[in-house]
């Protein structure tokens, strides 16, 4: 039987910017992981910046939107964070994405890489659960002209710098005023950002069937600020009111030196990130394990 | 011009089961609003008990139910938690609620009795915000039957007596295995009761938008066990696994004495509850008051 | 070298009220650490209701007070719970306590079990680290009267029954106002019982140096009412003003049935705890241990 | 009778570094206070730069030291911020510090400019209410020398830029190694500053009875990591693992740019600030009133 995924791309790095760019995932694991594709009876295509830092010819190479546009599946070796990016990059084109991680197991990559096989070849013949993410839209509006635009899969976030006071935010959602916080900042995350840097400010878990955002501001100056949950139909506009040296923070990429009346518009964007896992995942069951539930630790 | 609501009741107290009767809003108070209905061109009803309580004769009455069959608009006379117990006894019907309060203004109920004339006339005549709640089915089973149902606007609570440890709960969202927790006791709120108990317990607030409920832990043994919010087309199954005295809790309607393997399950009742409010009504200004932020104090 | 400590209790259940008696450690177990005692010089008693529980006839016999009054040493052989009762009962008599553990380490007892000769070895010839405890004295007045008393090493808590409502407690530090507190209830906690319930709550953790007491509102209805630390100088006091089905407990120690006008009294007691660890204990060791602290986890 | 104070000092202003200079108390003002205290007997000094900056040339002038070495008591127009940069510039000195507060009253700063004379009268008089406040003295080594020393009232923060990820801290006291934590930052705050932002950032309160200092981690990464109250004999060394971007913050002195590597060291100081309120002044109403509770809000 053939599989149902007739191209099949494996990426193994994701430059963040302003970062060294970071290769994820040996030349031998790639290599292995290739040929096994091929072994399946898919065609398979190397993303062009994997295969460059590599040194691996043997292979066809697509740049990351050629992947997009023509691949119908793709794996990630790495961990949440190069997810996240390829995500980004390949929402456009909605190719799902199976992450096959070599370290801890993420939130999003489950495949361990020592048993990638075994967990694979289901996959690749249509077993797997499907797990939809919505991606968020922002942009900074500066005197009315949009001066800054990203996606992002985890949360936007805007904060003060190392050595300033609190910022004074004001928040509206559709054009409603919410609130003026002081606080360190403000993070804006989907359900998937809702257990990464969300969570160690405050804020709940969203599964990811809600469709909403929270809002969880960072150490508020009022202890009634508590996170809130807005639904992702809304536009959040966030604009700075006062403070120095305030960046907004798109998952990692970031416009720092906000000027004061800058908006920040937060809104669902058309587009969303399919993660293929394998059949019996469960939400549930890794968030057991991320946190530590069950352990009969304290 | 005619009202658009052609037959209004007017009630002005509920019956809290196992609470003595408590009659909210004056002779005097009842009297006037309803006169004032009746000037507008509506059809008057008193709710049954509270014109015998009140010893008002002078107008048609009807029990509560028949207050659901035949009026269009119910005003309450009252605080938020007699909105609730009314909202929860009228939901089959559908009849909108209006609330009218004699203390400070709650969350749902925010009309003003020293005003009431004002905010009443335009709603009377269509000019209204609407706020559809959803409302929580719940039930308890033992040996797989049903010992105990009731619906909940605000929160389905399960906890320990005031001498016992912790309970141990299991948790299941649609058959999956969530998290077995020890804890004082599990809230599971809907959006109207995430600003009540659920906040108190480190809860977020949801959007009335929102279509879902949060689970807030209340004082959890593994810190990690934090809110989580999940889609209100679940259902949800608390276990009750060990401890003692444990009681379950539908808004302010309780069953004590969990016996160990009783299930509570919770799930979105087919009813839900309307609220209207005067125009220009925002839930925002509502929380922005109520939790008094942008006051200026810490 | 002869051990300085001549007399050596061994403990290995501790009853508490309204429990079924629970013996820890099994007939062999303290067998095995009596003989041990024995072999390194000092002369043993074993604690009555041990012997007696675990049919051993072989040695020596004394009962709780009269370890207290007799021996130098008391070995516990049990969890956190057993060395806070056992600590709580000899604490008049000052005898210094070992715990040794057969499951999980405690926060306090910390000899486990399968090498337990090579910790105790040390100790008893006076290698060790000592870990005094302040404890709380807490009374009931009822009318001006004492009508409760009871020692406690973790914490006193006042709070509210599974079906009823919030109570409200008013609260005195040293005859002064400090609040007003709707609540679930209160827990005045001492650094030792601040990683216990406390901390589940939302409270900090005190260091043991910390001469002071943490109060921590259970899921309080204003949101501004935080943990505070005090001294443990100072004598609290927590009135019952409203609520109902409300207990106070002293550790595991409960009155029921708290009236309103009931006043809980809480203050140092003269008697303090001290347990004995190993040569290089850590308190932040242990905290790193239960707490999971730099595992790499979320 | 004459004051128990000879010579008092006025000072309207206090300059942060980095900050345009900001007088706080109008010419008016100042002189009406002059004049006031003059008039009671005491011999008055305006602080140097006060007078300069309101022109005020009528009376005798010192600057800040100078009024440390030769004033008894010193009067500090302004908010709280004002009142921590006086305290801590007077600290060597011991001049006690009465705050007159012209907008919202502040926790320290307790007289209200529109009644100044009722309250001040007294204090001259030696009725007054002590309230003597630890200082933390900070300093940052980089390769074993130090590079930076300050004093802080409130507190000791170290934290992360605004794009910049999680810094990495390693913590330990008095040598003891106690958690590596990767957060935002951490905030090390005296009793003083426990209500100020290491309350935001989930901190408890300390009463300045207390001899401690509260460790406050912002956003931890590892949930458990909980605040931690430590004695304020312990010597609290963080030292900076991982991370950019980062500065060191005291009060609100900032030394920016630290190195990997760096280590902040926070002890006490020798010096205290002694902070006069009028008789009947409580530490608890004053929590009360900034902190709103018992006005029946949520």
């Amino acid at each position: 039987m053939k599989p149902i995924f007739r191209r099949v791309a494996v990426i193994g790095k994701y430059q963040r910017p302003a970062a060294p760019p970071a290769v994820e995932g040996s030349r031998e694991v790639i290599d292995c992981i290739a040929r096994f594709v091929i072994e399946q009876g898919c065609e398979l295509a190397l993303e062009a910046e994997t295969a460059a830092h590599l040194e691996l010819s043997d292979y066809p190479v697509l740049d990351l939107d050629d992947v997009g546009r023509q691949c119908d599946l793709c794996l990630v070796v790495g961990g949440d964070g190069t997810m996240l990016g390829v995500g980004r990059r390949l929402a456009a084109y909605g190719t799902p994405l199976v992450g096959i991680n070599q370290g801890r197991l993420g939130f999003i990559t489950d495949v361990p890489l020592d048993s990638y096989q075994d967990a694979l070849l289901p996959i690749l013949h249509g077993e797997y659960e499907e797990d939809v993410r919505p991606l968020m839209h922002g942009c900074v509006l500066r005197g009315g002209e949009c001066v800054f635009e990203a996606l992002a899969l985890n949360d936007v976030v805007v904060n003060r710098g190392s050595t300033s006071g609190m910022v004074e935010l004001r928040i509206e959602v559709d054009g409603v005023f919410v609130a003026n916080q002081r606080a360190d900042g403000l993070i804006v995350a989907s359900p998937t950002g809702s257990t990464a840097y969300a969570l160690s400010a405050g804020g709940p878990m969203l599964h990811p069937s809600i469709p909403g955002w929270v809002l969880v501001p960072i150490a508020p100056h009022t202890l009634s600020n508590r996170p809130i949950v807005l639904s992702d139909e809304s536009e959040v506009a966030i604009e700075v009111v006062a403070g120095r040296d305030i960046s907004a923070n798109f998952d990692m990429q970031s416009l720092a030196s906000l000027q004061h009346g800058d908006r920040i518009l937060v809104r669902r964007s058309a587009h969303r990130v399919c993660f293929l896992h394998p059949r019996g995942w469960s939400y549930f069951a890794t968030l057991r394990k991320k946190l530590r539930w069950n352990e009969g630790g304290s």
